[in-house]
């Protein structure tokens, strides 16, 4: 039961990345190799599968944008996720952060696939912050909002123009950080 | 004709912003009072319809966002865009740059309503660079970028958020416009 559920979470992941979270159950349950009738036996709706998949994701998403623990002064640590987000972009089959586009694709705040989301992004903004007191910033709370912008900005700007963005994430977030006094 | 070619324009416009690009033909003839046969003698599809419909706001949307010829200093003016999002994105029904959530629910770069979004992004950049340009700015080009990227990363975080962007839109830009001499 335990595979049929990671199996489920793990298509309906790369499905919804793929084809944005309007797949139908058919298409889902399909993917994954398991029938609707478990699907419903472990989830209420494909609502909480949505959820659940992006739960799923996240430590995995997290490890790939965080650095190391211990590693580098604050500003190289907070410059490493957008050197991340540098090398991700340009790849073939990329379409922005998940969950900035599962907030965007869902209209409803309230959806639970939203509130995974919101979290997830409010942990990056905490990663951001603590990092900024670490480096002497000022207002860390405003610039770990303005790295969190210039993430998700990146985003966008990789989504729209297919081709990566040129080095631009880590220039704000560099400017940013200068603004800010973290040398 | 005219008159039912707008008036499922309109209707789709506010659908599709509303609730996203997955609206069927169904919900949107019905929301726009015309007969599906009418929509299909108009647009060969429902995402030529799309694509209208993003095509048919622009102007407006421009008119929004952009500060009237001529009015203030080249900083002004690119501010001017950055104090728009901030008085936008806390009212309620806010579900950021219909341009941006077109591009993010589509997955499909070559569709048509994504061609329109992007055609309007790139406009709104080379505002910023025209302006960047006659304020004098270093590397003007980039910088435009810059601007396009706190444009839809504020979009994104109001989305997310749902309680507006607290200043830092316009904040983040005046930093990006000190660090490009722009006084």
């Amino acid at each position: 039961m335990t595979d049929t559920r990671e199996r489920l979470l793990d298509a309906a992941a790369d499905l919804f990345y793929r084809e944005g979270v309007n797949v139908g159950v058919e298409a889902l349950t399909k993917a994954a190799g398991v029938s609707k009738r478990s699907m419903y036996q472990l989830f209420g709706s494909k609502d909480d599968v949505l959820a659940a998949s992006l739960e799923r994701i996240a430590p995995g998403y997290s490890a790939t944008l965080l650095p190391e623990d211990g590693s580098g002064t604050p500003r190289e640590r907070i410059l490493h996720v957008f050197r991340v987000v540098e090398e991700v972009a340009p790849q073939p089959g990329f379409h922005g952060c998940p969950f900035l586009a599962t907030s965007v694709e869902i209209k409803a705040a309230d959806h639970p696939a939203r509130v995974v989301a919101r979290r997830f992004k409010d942990g990056l903004g905490e990663f951001f912050r603590r990092e900024l007191v670490a480096g002497g910033a000022e207002a860390p709370e405003r610039v770990a909002q303005q790295l969190v912008m210039t993430f998700d900005g990146a985003s966008a700007w990789g989504v729209m123009h297919g081709d990566g963005v040129n080095g631009q994430a880590v220039r704000m977030a560099e400017i940013l950080l200068d603004a800010a006094g973290v040398a």
